[in-house]
């Protein structure tokens, strides 16, 4: 819903300087925009808040943007992770726009035993995620990993960070009974784990339980698709120790994020 | 992730009646998982609980299914309204499918001033809603009505169900806020309405605000695709005021829903 046109930059932000924009940014604003040489863009990179730029150069495949002046300060997205075993690839896709939509800081894909899609373009989820990002008027997008094994994830887990995992089977308690039994919802840090189609194999979801940082919770009584139980997650999350409590920039005074 | 085939019928379910599949369903029992006579599916027809079931004849597009005895107790979702404004073909089904895995009783397309898509059809969202139902498990499809301009919504609501308006702008609370305002969260019943892409026409929000069973919710500083926005008041929701204290049915013997 965002009415002006955004971008993502790798290069620094700051007044004067002039920027490129990737090929498909450049034929986004040529082709599809139909934008010309002059007109405005907003532009940010993760580090240096969100400037306000104009169009100086477009061509087949390249735009040079002016940058012109700072319009909001650097803010960061909640620092949750979502972890979540691959799925089928519009899907997938899907998963990776919404959880940057809801503010995931890193989506990660993980392999568990019974993950169907082992072959992840993780440069396709990056894309994906620029491009939610560049929507949602976030001023960073989220971190996208390489897949990586769940035992991988586990063995170099930081012990600061509190890892929710979806349990379809079990009595672990609903996810906000979880998050509201920590006693200080900002720390630790926060992940979420979800599993496979058809869920983790039984060692799997034991093994997990044992682990001191690991929470099991659940997501209702209706069996969801793992898209679904990832956003539905997600949105909880940022409602109940997230950033919901802040409102969208601009539209009220009130700054992105917290 | 369900494992059995699941399949809605219109028909009463008791045990030794047969009862006949829709053309789709016989497609998809025959073609697409290449199922054959004698063997087993589950029946829901909203009323009377899940039936299991065996297929006795199988055709092109006909199936004649034999009920044999119930194994679940009739259930109904949580008593929530999704009110939208109709957005673009693949997301709306995308919606539909998810609000009914997220356990929404009723799915009405509303048309506000600035929605983009008039032309609904109302079959094909009925259809989604069936088909997300047989497979999340639920032991009713929702409601979908046929779309309906707001201020004819407006005029007829029913008094005792408060209905929660997405508000981008302004000092809305956030949703979970909203929720735990309201002294008993289980009275009154509730309703969500979702606006178009663009948000409200400015007049059209200030007037929601004058109704006395209008509470405006925020759902955070990132500005949310309409769909998107929905799903995550939804689950918000279920997980605040609805039944995500249940777990799944018959994976520790807990009851579906409550």
């Amino acid at each position: 819903m965002a009415s002006a046109t955004r971008l993502f930059v790798e290069q620094d932000l700051n007044a004067g300087a002039v920027v490129g924009a990737s090929a498909d940014q450049a034929h986004y604003l040529r082709s599809v925009l139909r934008m010309k040489g002059g007109e405005p863009v907003l532009l940010f990179n993760g580090r240096d808040g969100e400037w306000s730029a104009r169009i100086d150069g477009l061509g087949k495949g390249w735009a040079s943007l002016k940058v012109l002046e700072k319009r909001r300060d650097q803010t960061a997205s909640p620092d949750l992770w979502l972890l979540f075993a691959p799925i089928k690839r519009a899907r997938h896709d899907f998963l990776i726009q919404k959880a940057t939509e809801l503010g995931c800081a890193r989506i990660s894909p993980v392999l568990t035993r019974r993950t169907q899609v082992e072959r992840v373009k993780d440069e396709r989820l990056r894309a994906n995620a620029i491009e939610a990002a560049e929507q949602c008027e976030r001023l960073e997008a989220p971190q996208v990993d390489a897949p990586r094994k769940l035992q991988d994830w586990l063995d170099a887990w930081p012990a600061d960070r509190r890892l929710l995992v979806a349990a379809e089977s079990g009595d672990a308690p609903p996810l906000a009974e979880a998050l509201a039994a920590e006693p200080d919802p900002d720390r630790p840090r926060w992940a979420l784990l979800i599993g496979p189609e058809g869920g983790f194999a039984q060692d799997e979801l034991e093994s997990l339980r044992q682990l001191a940082f690991v929470t099991p919770v659940g997501l209702g009584p209706r069996v969801l698709r793992a898209e679904t139980a990832a956003l539905a997650a997600i949105a909880v999350w940022q409602s109940a120790a997230g950033d919901w409590g802040s409102r969208p920039p601009g539209r009220n005074g009130g700054s992105g994020a917290e």
